[in-house]
Parts: structure tokens; C-alpha cells; sequence
């Protein structure tokens, strides 16, 4: 049966949903092996997974596990997810903020591994803070104060887990409908009601391209809507990072000042478009450009801010660091790079920062990889900027001067300088929803 | 690094030889998992293997266990390999026809698994002989007589076996590499100098298409190339089944009518067409002309009878059953089937009719079956065979009554009567050797 099922998606049949329910919870009861598992999902990778397939998966993803309750929080819960980038502290500032206006939203989110970094690591830079809740304490935090960002627990969606892990060392990683339905299966089970994506696109994302990054979103936005949730998509570019700073610690001190109303002009106009959209979601503002005013209002009077501050103390965290972020741990070692040509900036290779901040300890290219909160980059300039030889162009975060010097290398060959600046995608290019893809002015 | 092998196959990039070579030592010494092989082998199912990739991977398959040494042998040493088929019982006829003639035939096979019967189980229905011989034994029959028969040793190609058995279970066994890899990793083991393959096509073959099935052929004569071995190939006719008797004794019984000059002329017709190929291969005869009348002379005169008896004696037979075929095993059970319409015989579903014989027990569904060598059809009719109402069209031997019934229920239903005869593909279709392949008038 197991062996027919897999014969059947190699050659590009519909499975019908119970075949596929059939297939996956044999899997988890081990009465299919590991080694089928790993040919149906290299079968998936060439074939994709229909609709009515790819429904049934995320359904028993969501009941290999426990699924959080929120019946008991009032109001539509919101979330977020990001498919990842450098420099990405989103979550950071998005999640205080919209919850600040009275949409509720509980954020589970994962660590980093690879090129780009995990919000989990980002909050546990914080003195205290706590991202291990159970499933009750973040229910009760839900309940209490309409937010809690804890990292993904074992309870949800076991059968994702295992899956990934089969993934993972099968060169399965990059197939969209199993990219889609392991974020999809552990945001349904976390209890939303609605989610924004954060889709990037350019060299530093996931899926560089933009019509993989579409067909991912457009494939989320189909899980919700077979399991009755709106997903709303923004297209986001992450051909050069997000905002000034790469590094746990240096992006929640950078994060802490998008909350204060200050901050990188880009990281702001991102987290507000997604803010924008979580709010008309949530049903707290009926408009997306009324949204987006209140939403920087939230930031501008302190509102948000005050809700992070409700957050970390809530999570165990020490929330005197929004007023002193100097009690945020900081790498011993700290040195310029300085230009060694004059010119503009002409692009930056965003996997090879990541990649560098990797190597200084900031994220893992194995999971057992221990993080180093302090170190990283702080980027002071952008595609386009003007430089002089000799201009220090960034400052490296770092344990000692080895790495220092090592990371000031890879930055320097990373950030390209040249006669002229190439073109830069657009920072919040497209929307895409259940209707179809919208192409934005900004 | 085997996570980067399978991604490369996967996105259809050359693996260069010595990655092959890694991978595939790294599966025999278990560094490289079950579920990470049977990823790369789904991933081959979509991309196929190159040439110099399909040839690591059988130097590969060769090297992981031993290899017959058949120098000792005199003579060009050439064996047969069928895709199989329904009713064939040609190795039976044509190893002791060639090796009559002079030219040295090495021959291991396989057991039947599926709806085609096996070699080593019809061998096995001789009384006494043993098809069990150890690589020793082996090579001093082949020494002294210039011919065994006998059945696979675990000693020859494991990696193929252990390949074999997960392919088994995750749907990759259909895949034209791996196939041809697995056939010729154990002939080139087991000490050949050239090959001929009976490739068949139509309904009943393992490939009913012509085009996989030539594919098939030119990417083991490739392999054979790549080895320093010609290897020469016939299409030949599987849309309806070899001969009358279908099932282990009945089929030795047929074969040994051939070996007499008599038996039906579509078996003599396909093994002198093989022999003539092997005795031109094996430079015992000039031409294939020449060479299929001295093959046809060596049936009549009871040159190749001879060399079966002494085949049978050296392994234990009882080669009394060349004169006496109530010697061998007969089932308790025979009735005729009589035809319910009348008509035409429209064609045959080969496949059909080899299930019915495996249901009787003359073939396994499953590796640990027990065979029952009695048991089998004498099917009387051809398609074109104009037949009456009533009219006895086969005879079935079952172990009881009960399977019996089941099988003549099933032979009806498989022998499809109407008012004209379907086109029957022609018996010998084509030749393919490295040079391409020619159309052949039969």
C-alpha cells in the first residue's frame, strides 16, 4: 500500500485525501519507514502536492500534536511569519506594536540556522527573558496580556519535526509544498485566527527568486484557506539586510529604537506595512492606510514600547534594558572596517554577510552550534551611498581579534564598491492575497 | 557531503565518477543512510544516470563482493539475459545448445518474483539439482564441462541486493539506470566475456514499451561498452506468452521437447535466434547465418539433449527425466478450460495469465513464497486461433479443486475471444548493438 502510494506520486497521480492521511500517519506509527518517507518526499520535490494533497498533510502535521486553545482570548488572533532574512528583527517591534492596538498575537517562532537568524535567539539576547513557556503559561500570557513570543515547543506538530529532520539530510529542504505546509501546520496549531507572511525575495532570501517566493506564498495562502484562515502575503526585498544591524543582541538594540519611533528608515516602512495589514486582519482598523497611521502613531507616543516592556517582564526578562540597552550582552572585541577603495556602494551580498555573522558566532550552521549574543555587524551603509577609501563603512561585533579580522574581510569583499550603484528591488514590492498578487508604489 | 550528492542528482548536475564512487562506498559502509540512498535513488528515477556515472556504479556493484574467475576457462565466455516473460523457458535450451557448439556459457539467474517465472525455479523442479553451487563448484564445472546453470550466490555484487531491496520498497525499481546497473553488475560478475539480451516488449514484459525497453538495451550495451564487453540485444514478443506451458515443470517438459527438434516453434524460434548471436559473440561460428543452422543441426541431431544430460548429472539432477518427463513433479489436479464463445482468440493478457500462475503457486507474490513445481497451464491456442464454443483452450494444474476453478476463471477472462484477431508484434522485432539497431524480418 505504502509502496503504491509512493509509485503514485512519482508518476504524477492525484492522491486522494485519504491515501495521503493513510500514508503520513503510517509514518508516524513507523509502519512506514524512514526510507519510503525520504523517496515520497524526493517524489514531492519533482511532483508538488495538489491542493486537496497538500490540505490533508497540514491536517495531520496539526493533530501529530497538541494545538494551542486561544478560544479564551477575545478578539482575532494574528501572527506573522517571515520566510527569513539578514538583519530581519521584524517580529521584534511587530509583535508589541500590533498587540499595543488591541489585536492579539501569539508568536511562536524558531532559532537560526543557515544564513539568516531566529527571533528566539534575538529575544534570549535579553537578560532573563524566557522563551521556553509551556503550552499553559503561553495560554495564560494570551490571555493576560494579549502577546507572548515563545520559541516553537515539542507538543506542536511532532510529525513537521520529523519530517524536517528527514529533509534535512535528503535535499528536500527547498520544496515549496513542504516548505508551506511546515510553517503552515505549526502557525495553525499555535492558534491564529489570520497571518501576515513576510515573503523575501533578492540573494539574501530563502528562495531568491521571485516566482519561487510567490508559488510559497500563494501555497500558504491556500493551506488557509482550506483550513478557513486569511493569509495575506508582502513581498519584501532582501537583496541587501534589513536595517543597520546583523547580530542578536545588536538587532534588539536596533529593534528597541524602532519601538522609540527611531531606527533605520527601512526596518520601520517594513514592520509598518506588515503592522498595517495585521491590524485590518485583526478587525481593529477597518483601512490599510488608517492602519498604517496608527500603527506609527503606537510608535511615535511610546505605545508600543510600553507593550514590550509589558512582554519581556511577563517572560522573565530584565525590561530595563528598553531604557539601558547597555545591559544587552556585548562582544568583547569591537573594530572598524574601513574602505579600502572610494566609489559608491554598488550591491551587498547578503548570504555572504549572514554567512560572516554566522562565522562570528552570531547563528548556527549546525544546530548544536552554541550562539554568541553580542557579536555581529553593525552596517552604516547602504546600496547607493557614496564612500571614500579609508571611510569605515561598518563596525564588527566579535569574541576576539581573530574573528574580528576575519569578519571584517568577508564584510568587505561582501560589500561591493564600484562606479555605479546596481538597482535595488523595491522594499515592499508586491501583496498577494486569496484574490491575486497586487503590485505596490513604494 | 552526501546531503550535497543527492541535491546535485536531484537538480540534474553531472556527478563526476570519484562522488559516485564516495557515495555509493559510503552506503555499503553505512555512513550514508537507507532513507538518504533511497532520496538518491528517486532522485536518479527523474534524472537517469550518465553514462560515466552508470559505469562507476557498476564498478561499484562489482567490487562489493566477488567476482568469478573464469580465466581458466577456455574460450569467449558468453551468457543470455532475459527481461522476462511469461512461459520463458529459453535458458533451459539455449545453455546447453551453445555450450554444445563449443562456446563456454557461465550462467547465473534469479528466481521469479512477480508475474514472470525464474530460471533457478524451473531448474529446481529436476529432481536433485542443486542450482545452490558455490563459486568453486561453479568455476570447476564451467572448467570441465563449459556450462552451469546455476542460481545467484550472496557472494556476488551485495550492494546490488541491498539496493535491490530498498528500491523494492520506494518505488524506484522501474527506473532504466538502476535496472541495467543491477543486471549487469552480476553478469559482469560472474566471469562473462560477452552477453546477449532478450529484451521483451508488448503487455507481458517488465517493460511493455518499445522505447523504454530499447532504452533499456542500449544502456546496458553501454555499460558493456564501458566494461570492455560486447554486449548484443533482441527485441522480442511478450503479447502473448512464450510456448504452451506456462509453469515450472510443465515449462522443463517443454523445454526438453525443443531440445529434441520438436516443442512449439515460437520457443525454437527465439532460442536460435539468441544462440546464433552468442555462437557469432563466442567466434565459434563466423556468421549468424551459419550459426542458426548449426544451432538448429545441434537440436535435431541431440548435440544440445546431450549437453543438458550432462549439465543435469554434473549438478545432482536426475537426468533420467530427458527420457522421461513423468519424472518430473506433476500437480494433483488437471482440467481442461473450455472456451464459452466462440470466435477468434483476439488477443491474450499476459499479464493476466502470469498472476493465475503465480496464484496457483508456480510464482511468488512475495520473496518468502514457496513454489509448487507442478502446478501451471498448457495454454492450446494462439491469438488468431479460430475456436469453437466448448472448445478446450487450455488445461490448468492446480494442488486442489478450488485453485483450479480460480485459475480457469482467470485464463478465460484472460484469453480474450472475439470476432478477429488483434496485430501480434512480430516475434524477433529488432537487433540493437553499439553500432544501433537494425529492424529484423520475422
Amino acid at each position: 500500500m505504502s509502496y503504491e502510494t509512493i509509485r503514485r506520486k512519482r508518476d504524477g497521480e492525484a492522491l486522494p485525501p485519504d491515501e495521503i492521511r493513510e500514508f503520513f500517519e503510517a509514518f508516524i506509527d513507523e509502519r512506514v519507514s524512514d526510507y519510503q518517507m525520504s523517496a515520497f518526499l524526493m517524489a514531492v520535490h519533482f511532483r508538488g502536492l495538489a491542493p486537496p494533497e497538500l490540505a490533508t498533510l497540514v491536517d495531520v502535521m496539526i493533530a501529530s500534536g497538541a494545538v494551542a486553545d486561544l478560544s479564551a482570548v477575545p478578539g482575532i488572533k494574528v501572527d506573522k511569519h517571515s520566510t527569513g532574512g539578514v538583519g530581519d528583527k521584524v517580529s521584534l517591534i511587530l509583535a508589541p506594536l500590533v498587540s499595543s492596538l488591541g489585536v492579539p498575537v501569539p508568536m511562536m517562532s524558531g532559532r537560526g540556522l543557515g544564513h539568516t537568524g531566529g527571533t528566539v535567539d534575538k529575544l534570549e539576547s535579553i537578560p532573563g527573558f524566557r522563551t521556553d513557556l509551556t503550552l499553559a503559561e503561553y495560554r495564560a500570557q494570551m490571555e493576560r496580556i494579549g502577546c507572548a513570543l515563545i520559541a516553537q515547543t515539542r507538543e506542536i506538530a511532532p510529525l513537521d519535526r520529523r519530517l524536517y529532520a528527514l529533509r534535512d539530510v535528503t535535499a528536500t529542504i527547498e520544496s515549496i509544498p513542504l516548505i508551506a505546509s511546515s510553517i503552515m501546520s505549526k502557525k495553525l496549531a499555535e492558534g491564529i485566527d489570520a497571518l501576515v507572511l513576510d515573503v523575501k525575495q533578492g540573494s539574501g532570501a530563502f528562495l531568491p527568486e521571485f516566482e519561487r517566493a510567490r508559488a510559497l506564498a500563494e501555497t500558504m495562502i491556500d493551506i488557509g484557506r482550506s483550513h478557513g484562515r486569511d493569509v495575506v502575503a508582502l513581498v519584501t526585498a532582501m537583496d541587501r539586510p534589513l536595517g543597520r544591524a546583523v547580530g542578536n543582541a545588536l538587532e534588539v538594540k536596533e529593534a528597541f529604537l524602532v519601538l522609540r519611533g527611531e531606527g533605520p528608515a527601512d526596518v520601520r516602512e517594513v514592520t509598518l506595512a506588515l503592522a498595517a495589514e495585521m491590524l485590518v486582519l485583526g478587525g481593529a482598523v477597518p483601512d490599510r492606510a488608517a492602519a498604517h497611521r496608527q500603527a506609527q502613531a503606537a510608535l511615535v507616543r511610546g505605545r508600543a514600547l510600553d507593550k514590550m516592556r509589558e512582554i519581556i517582564s511577563a517572560q522573565g526578562g530584565d525590561a530595563r534594558v528598553l531604557d539601558d540597552p547597555d545591559l544587552l550582552p556585548r562582544a568583547p572585541v569591537c573594530s572598524d572596517v574601513h574602505a579600502t577603495d572610494g566609489g559608491v556602494i554598488a550591491r551587498m551580498d547578503v548570504r555572504a554577510i549572514g554567512a560572516a555573522a554566522v562565522a562570528l558566532g552570531a547563528g548556527r550552521s549546525r544546530l548544536d552550534d552554541e550562539i554568541l549574543p553580542g557579536v555581529g555587524f553593525d552596517i552604516r551603509v547602504r546600496p547607493g551611498d557614496p564612500v571614500d577609501a579609508g571611510q569605515a563603512v561598518a563596525t564588527v561585533f566579535a569574541a576576539d581579534e581573530e574573528a574580528a579580522a576575519h569578519a571584517s574581510e568577508a564584510l568587505l569583499t561582501a560589500i561591493r564598491i564600484g562606479a555605479e550603484a546596481e538597482p535595488l528591488l523595491p522594499l515592499v514590492s508586491h501583496r498577494i492575497t486569496a484574490d491575486g498578487i497586487e503590485t505596490l508604489q513604494t
